[in-house]
Order: structure tokens, then sequence, then C-alpha cells
């Protein structure tokens, strides 16, 4: 198989499961008890959550452990919005799903929303987001970097602006972590999911800026200072933190080897197949990330085809897969249906090589005969 | 080490590890993606649903996949409450703390919720719940078994009562889960954690019954039927099911080795330690569970002493350890601060044997002396 569907997830790290394992074994105490055992795996929970903090550039006691992405966006949304005591939210609109449908949820409840379109080019601009800020504007959430086209926000002017006005600034960082250095100058919160960054699957990690007023979205016993309850999944953050620390290590490497795959990628398919376009500047965009829409062509019928060649693709998010409404974040720069329609996003990752584009552009071309 | 925890958590399964390896390996998909590698996640995740649901007894699409346990309790009852308009609640106040945090934070929102003590044998009355239910209760709760005694409490009735009245009626099954049969006649919803029957820790289902209006807790894209966003922990699940299936299987085998070993420790515990009581009813509890009063003796203490001597046991439960408030599941029986600052709770599990019990009652008789 070729996988090109990095954004989607990675496939969990070698040595990330090596330091998984003891606590899939003998290592088992829950990390709340106070014996030995307990304290064995408490031990790891600190070292994760230390590692993690060290490499976030924040403070260990600001680190929340959760369950994924969703959970983070979920918690920081509704939890800054009921301890301010309601008001208003802006958030662009390419986001991602957690965070455009938690919105959603609150909107039922009386918040007052409003959201901010990309351009062309896929990026949101600062000035649209103060635009937006109201006196009453509690939250303001822009992500680090699109799912679906990769493109990167200007998180450190939008993070000033909001810094300047006092108000909590979020940032998902779901897609950009392992793969850009973390920006918390400014930034009340952000989050990521381990799965992303060749971690395994069902832990994530939130960042909330000490002192900043948040209700708790899971409520219970004392883990996490009293703010999420639930028994600390150990092999998770243990993972978690194993495969940040890789990410941010290799980092460099990894994004120089992945950017040369991508953009002979880019520039192949757009020399070689006609009317092949690129969603989202070209620049400024996450080294993995090609999104590319294919005039006159179904996206979903080239993902089949592809998927029967072994190669494995997505159109738009996995999050979103089997909507039949076109890619939000396509429509939220500006593209028409059809457009959305016929994209396909490509991600490229760690063990891709230069033998494996050339087959995919091969079977492209073949596709698009 | 003498293990006698197993409240708080178990040791993953062997083969519930090999399980959930492939999917920390090769079949690392996401079960959103609509390519082959995707599809083939996305089948063990149904796999892993049916199986539950199996067990379960209930349909696989009234199985929703959570972090554990207090994401359960927290999704049911923030919820139902707040798809109903809010409303009263009724829970017992021998329910573990997510439920009750969870609770205390919809009562800040202006909900009225009832507590109801249990009996000095730990068991809640359905006479003081039927007594507690007013026409504007939306929500029931009593768990199936207490997590500090064991005592088993009567579901049937009170399931039966509240379908009477039409209200939703929870019980929040993690300790019984893989111990008891799971009973769900009436029960509009149960929550279970995996870890704590040898599975992997982060990871649980709820089941709510079809039509039950509910809102989401983690809103995001469109997995678990759009009600609760997040990529799938496929690993996670997968070990879940496999889990719930080989403590079903070896239920009777495994029950009654452990009653034998509890009962054991119990009977030369009470005989040969002056003052030493049990807490809780001895024949209506789960069949690992000794919790035991040391008049005189502080609870902390003895855990402390037991730990030096190898051997894990716990004062209260593990989410609230660490609290200097004495155990609330004691109070709500009726019992005293020292009461509930003098006892220790032992819990067994498969892999003890009489050797290891005879070593804690020497270690017990050691420390009192």
């Amino acid at each position: 198989m070729i996988y090109l569907d990095h954004a989607a997830t990675t496939p969990l790290d070698e040595r990330v499961l090596l330091k998984m394992l003891p606590y899939l074994k003998n290592e088992f105490g829950n990390p709340s008890s106070q014996h030995s055992c307990g304290r064995i795996a408490a031990n790891a929970v600190t070292e994760a959550r230390d590692k993690i903090a060290c490499i976030v550039g924040v403070n260990p006691d600001e680190i929340y452990f959760t369950s994924g992405g969703t959970e983070g966006d979920n918690w920081a949304l509704k939890g800054v919005y009921s301890a301010m005591g309601g008001g208003h939210i802006v958030l662009s609109a390419i986001e991602h799903p957690a965070l455009l449908s938690c919105a959603d949820e609150l909107k039922k409840q009386g918040a007052s929303v409003t959201t901010v379109n990309a351009d062309k080019s896929g990026v949101i601009s600062c000035e649209d987001i103060e635009r937006a800020i109201r006196p009453d504007t509690v939250f303001v959430g822009v992500m680090s970097a699109n799912n679906e086209t990769g493109v990167i926000q200007p998180i450190e002017k939008i993070a000033e602006i909001c810094s300047k006005k006092g108000i909590f600034f979020f940032s998902d960082c779901v897609q950009s972590a392992g793969v850009l250095p973390f920006y918390t100058n400014g930034v009340g919160g952000i989050c990521f999911s381990s799965h992303k960054f060749y971690g395994p699957k069902g832990v994530g990690a939130l960042y909330i800026k000490r002192g900043t007023p948040i209700a708790k979205l899971i409520a219970g016993g004392r883990q996490e200072r009293g703010l999420r309850g639930g028994t600390i999944n150990v092999a998770g953050v243990v993972g978690m933190a194993e495969a940040l620390k890789i990410a941010t290590d290799e980092m460099q490497k990894n994004n120089q080897k992945i950017r040369a795959l991508r953009d002979e990628f880019i520039e192949e398919v757009l020399s070689q197949i006609a009317k092949a376009e690129l969603n989202g500047d070209i620049n400024c965009r996450l080294p993995g990330n090609a999104n590319i829409y294919f005039k006159g062509f179904s996206g979903e019928r080239i993902l089949t085809l592809l998927d029967i060649n072994g190669i494995a693709v997505s159109t738009g998010s996995a999050c979103a897969a089997g909507a039949v409404t076109p890619s939000h974040v396509l429509k939220g720069m500006g593209y028409s249906d059809e457009r959305a329609h016929s994209s396909v996003r490509f991600t490229f990752g760690r063990d891709n090589d230069r033998e494996q584009v050339q087959k995919v552009i091969a079977a492209l071309k073949e596709i698009v005969k």
C-alpha cells in the first residue's frame, strides 16, 4: 500500500510502541492509586506531562490529558464559554468539525457565533478576525494549520490582537503538532492528538494557560487537578510524549524529506495532468500536504480508483467522510461546490519515497485519461 | 507484589494485548477513511461493537464508544438533562464521583438534585428512590454495584419503577461489567470502562436505549452516528471487546475462585483480628470485594504498611485518592468519619491465590499488633 493520508492518521512509530509496552504489561497500575504499583504509573504520567510541557513550551500544570483533539476542542470552547458566563464566539470557517459542531451546540443554547472565511489561498485574514471581534467576544478560535489544505494560519498576529484585547485565543494544533514548533505567546489554549504524529489513537492533550477560567467538560475524580475525571490512559500518554519527542527531534530532517516529495508530486501533477490545480497557497502550507482540484472529475471516483491501485488518499477530511455535502474548507475559501467535489487530498509522511510518488503520478495519469 | 486493588484497575490480559497489537502495528488506518486501509480499521470497530452489543444484550447502534466510565457517566447525565430541557435528578449518594461531580456542575446551572442514602448494608432502597422521584424528574442514576463496598444494588426493581413512570434510568456498570451479567430491561443507559475487566485503559462504552433524547458531550465529526466526535481508538475498542468476551466466557469460573478467596480472607480477618468489621452486606456484593473497618487504626497507615510489604490495597476509591475527606460511600451508608477513615478496601482478581491470602492476613496481623 502507498499511504498518502497522513493527515487522517499516521502509523504508530515502533519506538513509541516499545515505550508503551511496559504499561500494557507489568506496569498496569492506576496512577491515582496510593500504593507503589500506582506510583510507578503516576511517575510515568508525570514524566510524560513534563516532556510534553517542555516541547510545547509551557508549564506541566498547564497540560491536561484528553482522549484526543476533538475532546480538546470541545473542552476549550464549551469550558471557556461556560466559565465566562456566555458571550460571543469568533471562529474561522475552516476550523475542524470538532470546533464548528461544538459552536453549533452552543448556538442552540443561545450563543452568538461569527465565522470568518478564508481567502482563495486558504489563509484567514487577521483584519477579518479583528473586525469580527465584539466587546462581548469571549473566545477566538483559529487553527494553526488546516487539515484539508495544510495552509498555515497567521497565529502569531491573531494571538497578538486577542492578547491586546484580553480575549481568550484558542488554536487547534492537531495538524501542526510534531510538524511545526508550537507557538504559545498570547495563546490561551491549544490542543493536539497523538495519532497525528505517529503516536497511539485515543489520547491527546490540551494546553490551557494558567489562570484561564474554564469549566469541566468531563467531571469526575481528582485526576488532572480535578478538572478532567477518568483514569488516565497511562500507556497512551507515555506513547504520546515519546511520539512528540521523536517528531520534534526529527522535525527538520522529516520536513525536508517530505516537502521535497510533496513538491515533486505537485510539480509533476500540475504539469502532466491537464486542468489540475492546487487548492491553497503553495508556500505557506504544511510540508506534507497537496490538495488538488481535478476539473471535471469526481474526487470520490479518483479516491476509489487510486484505492484499487493500492493508494490511500482522501477527499476532504476523514472526520467528514461519507458526508454528501462538499468540503466546508474549500467552500470557506470561496470555491464552488463543483471544485470542492473534484478535489483530492494527498498527505505525505515519513515513510513515503520517490518511487511511490512516481507510482501515484502514473496511476493518476491513467485515471484521468 | 500481591495485588488486591482490582476495583481500581486490572492488568491487561495477554490475550487481549495480542488482539490489539495488529492495530498498533500494520492496521493503523483511521476507521473514518474511505480507502481500504480505513475500511480494515472500520471493520474491526464494527466487529468490536457487535461483540459488545451481543454481550450487553442490546443493538449495536445503541453502543457508543467513549474514553472510559467517567465520560459515559458525564455524557449520559449531561446529555439527557440537556436534551430534556432540564429537570430534577435523582442519584444514589454512593455513586461514583463521575456522576456526583457532574451533578454538582449541573446544580450550578440550576439543576435540582436529590441524593438517596444507602442503609448500613450498603444497599439503596427502592422505596427511597421511588419517594425521591418527582413529576419533573428526568434522570435516575443508581450504579449496579458500588466501587468501594462491592454491594450490588436492586437495579431490576429500580428499572421497573422508572420504566412505569417513563423516567430515564441510568446504571453505572463500571464495577460489575465482566463480573455480573448485564441487566438492561427498563434501563435507559449503562456505561462501563475496559480497564476494570482486564482490558486497556482509556476506552469504555455507553449504552443508550434507542429513541432516548440525548445531547452530545463531545461534538465533532460523523463518528458514532454523529453523536460523539473523535477518531475511534481502534486498538482500544478491539481490546475492550475481547476483554469483555473473555470475562464473560470465564465469568462463572473466575467468580467462583475469587469468591472463595475473598470469603476465606474475610472469615480469617474477622476471626483473627480483634474489632475488625466488614463494611456492607456479606451476601449481596461482588465476589472480589472485602471492605474492612479496623477500629482504632488509620486506613491510610494500613495501606502504607501493607505497601511496604509488597501488598497493594486501597482506602476508598482510586479516583478519590489523596482526598482528605472521608469516603462519601461509607458516609452515605450512615457510618461515622472515624469508621470511614479506618476502613480498607481489598479487591481480589483472577491471578490471586490462597498463598497470597495467607500472606496478607499474616501482614495484617503484624500491623495491628
